[in-house]
Parts: structure tokens; sequence; C-alpha cells
């Protein structure tokens, strides 16, 4: 394969491209007076009270209690006695989506139609640049209503642009009569195979569209333009950061939301680290090129590799199993691609050194990608931080299999919380034993890589960091943590929340550690996890957010 | 519309926001013992001896004869008393099919079929990494051949992969055996409309396609990859900063070739100047998201607007004309979008402040797309630079339309000497009055911006300043130049090649004058240009081209 790599030699003389060197600024600060904590290059959590960091961003120093401060500094921060601990990097979420989410209309907390009507109001007054009002979280139930809404109640309170609503459960969608004349739904409309259009006595649609008739309303929405783009990606940094995530792993990452991402850089207002992998192989190439893109705007930005699906979820019986699930003896799940299928593409991102991020939640699916993963890794040989995301169900037969090759387990905590009721129920006990397996995979040599799937789950590290080593959810069940042998130490859950995540994503040795020479990316909160219990560190409140030595968050501002 | 600008209060601080201010290295370059010719700020052509620039590439000052040079720069580069001109700029280029078309084996000067084997042979022996030998220009007549070549005559010479060579017209296609086999085309092939298989008695193909046929091996051959993109662009450029060409805009660019730019841009080896025109709405959006881009690496590469197409060439008797062709009297050639479709799509853009360049060729479409200018003028204020490219033919009742917005003509000087025998059978002596009108455009107040369409014609823009400036071809036909009152002076040529072609790129105040402050983009030239013949100016060598301060080129090397 052909490098481009055009030689220089263009430049005359030494002289010539000694002008390109550019002279460092002096001007350094210290961020004192901390109670701070990290993973220190052993693994092991250290504890230290300053933070010199360079001009540039990167730290220079980190200074423990019995250091010397330096004394010419240009500038000082004083931290106040607050606690500080590495900026914390989700390996698996989906940034666009996050930040679409949490611009749209949010309904599931109403509790009559009153009430719904009030907060359609009010968000279409707020949102006036919205060309459609989208929302989600509806429930006739819990409204009391024992019947559906309809497009009337919706004209009343929107009737100048279109409405439409998804119901909480996403099997059906409320319309108003702005957004049916926009899709051409009348009278004469017919119900599709799997949907139902709710209609009056005379015949007529009432705004309520069930299961495959949603389509009908769906398709007239409107694709997101380029400043609804850089908009979400704007309000899905400013929750990571608020959070304290300062890097995250893009998992699914399209041509236009990595225009987007560079937006955001070439302007100077990208903030948070982002590990790109493309939605397919074909978004890859056109990303990437013929390889990973470099780390662009100061480590802030790179496409690392490719995404790919071998099965679905648990929750919808599309994760592949090798048994039938528990609860449906006739259905195993399927694959969604061929092993053939699944190996080309593999070897189709190998071969130009992308990294290969695998979704894969069943037991066979996990099997079927550590059987590739063994079959690929002769031909494609070096540092190749092969991935399988989730890897929720694993025979236990299969999990010394991630050791042989180093592959990375990238797990979200908090599913295990949220599912396991449900896995229980599609599960037998025996296959529970390699469910969320998080002490089992770092004990065969596994590195364990967490994060959260938002906007599946909530982006919070804490609540995960607080699962990770206590298999309890936020409300304290099941009392003393759910198979709780497969809990991780703390020390083991801040290191899947920072350096392994780097690791992971092929940034270590730029962030996810406070040592010299990384960028300064760190939290202030208020509290001390090395001493809190799980329940508290769940509580925890990030004070700011600081990445490459600037603060870009800070609480109550 | 939303524009985002991301508020920067996150920044805590005064002493915070001074750590991003970076300190100036304090190293400078004196270019002196030169022969400067350059357009000065009252567009009069000035002599300097000097070049006085910054670290960051940048002029710090001209110095004229008479000017004291200054004692304590870091480097001196000594001219020895070389010519120095302005870095030229062609203002209408397509970058990518420059590249691809120099890649590709070129038979045209071959005069038999030995040497058109020998040179396919060499050529597949040169590139070893094509999976596909793609050439063009053979002439079975020029090789006294008699009849078409065959397949077993290239299998001869490259039997191991496809090989596929377009006629010199472009109406017929030459495959080997692996190329037809790759294809599926075989004795059962069937000619298409418009098309024809040649076939030998048993009704086997020889491997010659003509016309519509040439479709069914075409279609087989592969999309380039990411690396042949890079390849081609790296190859555009050395190939115009070979010919003194810093700055180019590339009408049509693709998202693809886009990512081709952004890579060399990151990986800091795009050396020339690109003002990007999307090739079309949808490929505007993706690449310039809410508006045009910044300009990126420094001033290396911006999306500018959009080019698009009302209609098609004058050869081909596509140009769009008011009265039938003269060799043609039933044909007017055609728009190829309505004049509502041009305004829709023209409005698309100018509400996100995309520039607009439209290819009108035709006195017809040039007429459309100046009354779609005028009525869209109003809505969309400022200032806009409306460009309409090529503008060949255009009815001299219509050029005073061009002065009313500032209208810029984009046009090739070359096109006229190439064409001006086609131009004369198309149309009658009235409507030449307003072919290639270049000196009547300036007259009326439009601001010419010259360039080469390249690869439709070479990119040597000292061909195209002397055909500027005398209208003759390289032949010296005709005598005294073709309606040589239409000829532009020479610092009108040498303004259409820099500074206004920096005007019609929104680059003014960059690039395109040697003056303090704009990037140091400048040539080395082995005359003097002012007091040169456009016979001899048609000679010129580009001994080296500098780009931002740096040398890219020099001759020899």
């Amino acid at each position: 394969m052909i490098r481009l790599t055009p030689s220089r030699k263009t430049i005359t003389g030494l002289a010539m491209a000694a002008l390109t060197v550019s002279v460092p600024a002096h001007a350094d600060t210290l961020v004192d007076n901390i109670q701070g904590i990290t993973v220190g290059e052993d693994g092991k959590v250290e504890r230290f009270t300053a933070l010199w960091i360079d001009d540039d961003g990167r730290i220079k120093q980190v200074l423990k209690r019995q250091d010397e401060l330096p004394r010419d500094t240009d500038f000082r921060f004083d931290g106040k006695g607050r606690y500080v601990i590495p900026g914390l990097i989700d390996s698996h979420l989906h940034v666009m989506g996050l930040g679409f989410g949490a611009l749209t209309l949010d309904l599931s907390e109403t509790s009559s139609l009153q009430e719904a009507q009030a907060a359609i109001a009010q968000y279409a007054a707020e949102n006036p640049a919205n060309r459609w009002i989208i929302g989600r979280g509806w429930n006739q139930e819990k409204w009391g209503l024992n019947r559906f809404p309809t497009a009337a109640e919706l004209d009343a309170v929107v009737g100048d642009k279109p409405v439409w609503l998804e119901r909480v459960d996403g099997h059906a969608g409320w319309a108003n009569s702005k957004a049916m004349q926009l899709a051409g739904v009348d009278k004469t409309a017919k119900s599709p195979a799997g949907g139902k259009i709710i209609r009056d006595s005379a015949g007529n649609p009432t705004g309520v569209f069930v299961d495959n008739a949603s389509a009908l309303v769906q398709s007239s929405v409107p694709k997101p333009r380029p400043e609804d783009r850089d908009l979400a990606l704007s309000k899905a940094q400013n929750i990571l950061l608020s959070f304290g995530i300062t890097a995250a792993a893009d998992m699914g990452t399209s041509i236009e939301d990595w225009q987007s991402f560079r937006r955001a850089g070439d302007g100077g207002w990208l903030n948070i680290r982002i590990m790109s992998y493309a939605a397919g192989t074909e978004a890859m190439e056109l990303i990437g090129g013929p390889g990973p893109s470099p780390w662009l705007y100061q480590d802030k930005l790179r496409l690392n590799g490719v995404k790919l699906y071998l099965d679905g979820a648990l929750g919808s019986r599309g994760a592949w199993l090798k048994q039938p699930y528990q609860d449906d003896p006739a259905n195993t799940g399927l694959p969604l691609q061929t092993g053939a299928q699944l190996r080309n593409l593999m070897s189709r991102a190998a071969l130009d050194e992308f990294q290969l991020a695998i979704h894969a939640i069943g037991d066979a699916a996990n099997s079927e990608v550590l059987q590739a993963i063994d079959e690929l890794a002769d031909t494609y040989e070096g540092d190749r931080r092969w991935r399988i995301e989730h890897a929720q169900i694993v025979d236990p037969a299969d999990i010394a299999a991630f050791s042989k090759h180093g592959i990375i387990a990238s797990m979200q905590p908090v599913h295990q919380t949220s599912d396991r009721e449900m896995a229980e129920a599609r599960l037998d006990p025996a296959r529970l034993e390699g469910a969320y397996a998080w002490r089992s995979l770092l004990g065969a040599g596994s590195r364990l890589a967490f994060g959260s799937d938002a906007p599946v789950e909530s982006p919070d590290p804490f609540a995960g960091l607080a699962a990770a080593m206590s298999r309890t959810g936020a409300d304290g069940q099941p009392f003393g943590g759910w198979r709780v042998k497969e809990a991780v130490s703390r020390e083991q859950a801040l290191a899947g929340f920072t350096s392994d995540g780097a690791f992971a994503g092929f940034a270590d040795g730029r962030f996810g550690k406070l040592v010299a020479g990384q960028h300064a990316d760190f939290l202030f909160i208020d509290r001390d996890i090395l001493l809190s219990s799980p329940a508290d560190i769940r509580q925890t409140k990030v004070l700011a957010t600081w990445v490459g030595g600037r603060e870009v968050f800070a609480a109550g501002q």
C-alpha cells in the first residue's frame, strides 16, 4: 500500500527549515492548594497537592506534599483545598445522539394532558428557530386520559408549525394538523401493514399513529441542518463536561458528524476530546481516507477506526445467543451478518490500520468475534487494540480468549444495574455466570474500558464508577450487589474511566493520567472518592472541568 | 438562522485567557539581490529589489532600490539578481482532474502500435500499485494500422491486470482480456443503443468498444481509493507549483476531494492555496455546513462557495445561445436547468453566505445568469462577489450588466486562442463581438479573474498571460491577434492572474499582492516580463516557487 509522505526536500537548506521551529513562550500556571487523586504510572492510586501546567496546557509536574513549590510561575490558581481527580473518559457513547436528545422536548415527567400542553407551548416559544417541534415521552395512561390525545389538542397550543411527539415506548406518534398536512396524511391515507392510523367516527385521522403508521409522518420530518448539528454537538459537549467527561469515544460517526466535529475544531470551540469510530467502512474510508486521521487540534479529535455490529440487544432479544432465550425457547437471536461478511469488513479496516470496535452482546456473538480476531491477528500484526463493544454475555468458556490478543472489553457498568432483572428473565443462572463479568475479564488479562452508551443511559460517570465497584443500582438494590464477585476495585474502576479508556483509544501518553507530559485534563469535585462509599460517589458533584490546562466548565456559571 | 458562537465565558479570569496568547518568535528572512515586479496598491506595476519576510511567512517590507536594507535579519537569501514576480493565481481549474490526468498513461504521442505497446508495458512496470492500467490518446489512423487494435495485442504486454485505454477522441475504448473478463463481457454481450462492440468473425469481442458500448467496460473500472486521490492531489500540486501557480480556485469540489485537501493540510504537505467551490449545493452543505469554511492552514484552504452549471460548451454545441448556431441552424443549445431551478439553487447558497460561481458560456446563458443575479442582489446584500465562469459569449447588449453588481468574469485566455476557429464556425461576426470580450468587460466595470480550466487546457499561466495581452496562439496565429481590440494591457493581464484572482476568491489582503502583511508567495523566473514580448513571455521558465515564505518548488531538483 502506498503511504503518501511528500518529500520535504523542497525546503532549501537548513537555514530555511529552522524558520518553521516555533519559539516556546514561557508562561506557566501553578494550580495549588488541592487534594489530588490520580492513578500513577504503576496503576496505584496516588495523592498530590499541586499541578504545574506548561503554557501549552500540558502537565509540567505533579507535586506531592513534600515537594517544593516552583517559585517563578507566571500564574497561580488557588484550588482552595478542593478535591481534584483526572478528567474522566467515556469509552462508548454517541455524541450527536446525546446532543440531539437533549435538544428535544421531553414529556416523560408530565402527569396530565394540560401539563404536557403547557410544556409543548413553552418549548415552542423557547425554540423559535425550530422548523418542527419534536419530542418524546408522552403517556396517556399516566395522564389518566383513557384515550389517545388528538391533533386538535396540539393545534390549541402550536398551530403554526408542525409538531411530532413520540410516545414513551416509541410505539406511537402524535402529530398536530400542520404535521399531518405537510406529511400529506388525510382521510384517504391507508394504515400500513403492522401499523394503525387512529381515526374518528368520520374516518379522519385524529393525530395518533401506531407502530408502522408512524412512518407516514416521521418521513416528513426534515433532516437536521448543519447548524442543528453544531448546536447538538455544543449541547452534548456541555453536558459531558458538566459530568466531568473530558474525553469520549464516539461510536458510529457519520461524515456529517465528523464535519461538525471539524467545524468545532476549526472554530476553536471543541473543548472535549473525541476518539471517533466511523459508522461502517464506507464512512471510515470517507472520513479517514487511507488510514486513521492524525490527532487534530492538540489531541482533541482523531478517527481511530470503525464501529461494526454483529448482533442486537438483549432487551429486544436481538442479541445472538448460543442457546435459546430462557423466556423465548424458540429464539436464539441472530447475527446481523455472516462470519465471512464480518471477517471481510474487519480485513478491509485492519488492512489500512483502522482500529476495530465490534458490537457483540450475546455469547454467540462474542464467541464469533473472538474467533474472527484470533484468525485475523496473525495477518494484521502489531498494536491493534481490538475492541469488543458491550461484551455483555460471554460464555465463561470464552473469557480466557480475551487475553490472547490483548482484546479490550468496552463495557458500560450502568447497563448491568439497569438490565439485571431483564437479564435474569432472558438467561438461566449458568449463563449469568458470564454476564457483565468485569472482574473475570480483568482476571483473564483483558483491559476494561468503561463508558455509558449515552444517550441510552445517562453519561454520568460517577454512576458508572459506583456501579462498577458495587454492582448496586441508584436505588441501593440489590442489597450487597448483584453477583458482586464481578465488581471491580476502586482503583480498577477509576482506571476503566481514565487510563485504560485512553489506552483503548490509542490516547495513552496524551491524556488519561495526571503525569508530566500529558494534557492537564482534570476535575474539581466535592468529595474524596477514595474515602466515599459507592452510594456517596454516585452523588459526586463536578465543580469545574479543565481540559488542556483551561477551565471549560464551572458549576453554577 | 442560528450562527453558533459558543461563549468563551468558561475561561476563568483574564489571567487564564492570557495563557492562550502566543509569544512571537523573532526570526525573519531577507531575500535580496532580486529584480522584483509587482502590482502595487494602486494597480500600477512597481519594481523592487528585496523582500523582508517575517517568521510567519508574511511580508514585513517590500524594499525598493533606494530603501535601506534592514541590518539585523536572522537569515539572508541571495536572489543572485534573478527576476521575481508575485505567485500566480489560477481562478478556474480542476485540481483533482489535473492530478488524475497526469497520473494516467498518455498515448497521444505514439506513432505506431509497437511504440504504444512499449509505452504501455513501461507504464505498467513503473506503476505496480495500480489495480487497473488506465490511459488515453491512442489513434489507429496515426499508427497507419487501418484497423482497430485488439485485446490480444494488449495481452501481449499486460496480461495479469486489466487495461482500459480511451481513444484520442473519447469515442472508443480498448480493453485487454483481463478487463473484459472483469467486466463480464463475452460473446453473449449485446451492443447497447448508440454503441458498438467490435467483434471477430466468430462473434467474439476483439477488445474495442465504440461510443455507448464503452460503458460495458468503463463501469468496472474501480473508483479511486483515498490513497489514489492523495497521490493525484500531490501530483497536481507539484505541476501547479512548477508552473508558478501558488493559489487556485478548484471548480467543483466533491466531499472526497475536500477530504484529500484536508489530509494534505493536516499532514503538513498542502503547499498550494486552494479556494474551493463545491460541486453543487449538496456537496456545499456537506463540506461547509452552515456557511463557508474558515480559512484553514494559514490561508491554504477555504470553501468559498458553490459551482453551478447553466449550460454546456461551445464545441459540443451545448452552450445556450439566443439565436441558433451558425453551423447548426435548428439548434440553440439548451439550459441545463430552468430559470426557477437556477434561482432556487442560488438562493439556497446565498442565504448561507456561500459565494456563487456559475458556469455560463452561451449568450443566452450569460443573459439569464445576469438577470438572476440582478433579481437576487437586493435580497442577498453585502459583499457577494457573484462570479460567472467562462462568460465566453456575451451579447454585447448585456456587457454593461456586469458592472451593476460588481460581477466577476472568471475567464480563461487560452480558451480564446484554442477555440477561435471553432467559434468562427459556430457564430456569425455580430455575435463574435461579444466573444472572449475581456477588454469590453473590463471597460464595463467588471473584474477579470483569469485561469486555465486545467486539465482542459495546460495550467501554464505564462501562456495565459501571453494570450491575454496578444490574442495570439502559441503558433503566432493569427498575426496581430484575433479581434485584438479585446486584448488587455500587461498590467491588467498580471492583475487578472494575481490581485484580481485573489479578490474573486475573497483572498484579498491575504495573498495576491507583494505588499506588507500578505503571505510571501512569489516566483523566481528567467526573464523580465515587463520588457518581454508576449511570445517571449510564453517561454518563461519558473526557476523557483515560494509559498508563505518557503521554497516549495525549484527547477531541476
